[in-house]
Formats: C-alpha cells, structure tokens, sequence
C-alpha cells in the first residue's frame, strides 16, 4: 500500500494528544498505515454482514460488529 | 470524544476500497471513531516505549511495538 487514504499529517496531532512532544514524520506514516489496515480489515468485515443481511450499504451496526470481530473483543 | 481528529470522508473512501457500495454517514463516522480510539491506545503506547528510551520524539519503531501490543500480536 504505497499511497494511503488515512492522511499523515492528523497523525501528529494524534499522538500529541496522547502526551508526545514530538514525533518523527516515520512514525507518522507508520500509524496511518497501520491505521489503514485496520480500517481496510474492518470495513470488509462489514461489507460482509451488510451483504449477509441483503444491504448494500454498509451502516453503523455493521462497523461496531466488524470492530469487535477484528480487534477480538 | 465529540470532535474527530481523523476526518470522516475519507472512511468512505476505505470501505468502497473494501468492497462497499456504500457507506451510510453514521458508519463512516463510527469507523473514524473506531480508528481514532485504537491511534490514541497505539500513540500512548508509542509515547511510553519513547520516553523508556530516554526520547521525547516518537519514532517509527516505537509505533511497531506498540501496534503489536495494543493489537496483542
């Protein structure tokens, strides 16, 4: 995955939220990836128990399932 | 969390990635959400393992380890 959906530039503020003075432009980019990939592996969860119950469109009950069923909680 | 630091558009972009033809508003904003509260556990995570390192700038390695223990892999 070369070009990301997730935007680096939010990340900074993301991490400074959480108490860090700074983080390198790496570490920015690692989290929009890894943020995206979880996204990716969420959203297609979802898309299949939208499909599963005869809907095209993907709503919000099919995200909190998918994000319980991918981060196994 | 009222105000997202992740923006909520580009959701929409990464569930048709996933196969969706579309994405209801309330999905597209819970995904955010969802993705914003694990940046915000990664970040922390991030941040400590930095600080243990006797650094004040998160770096990308800092990010890796800490996506393997917030994720549990």
């Amino acid at each position: 995955m070369n070009e990301l959906i997730i935007a680096v530039a939010p990340m900074h503020a993301l991490c400074k939220k959480s108490g860090a003075e700074r983080v390198s432009e790496a570490a920015a980019k690692e989290l929009a990836k890894v943020l995206e990939d979880i996204g990716v592996k969420i959203s297609k969860e979802a898309f299949d128990y939208a499909v599963h119950a005869k809907r095209k469109t993907i709503k919000s009950e099919d995200i909190k399932i998918a994000t319980r069923k991918v981060l196994g909680k």
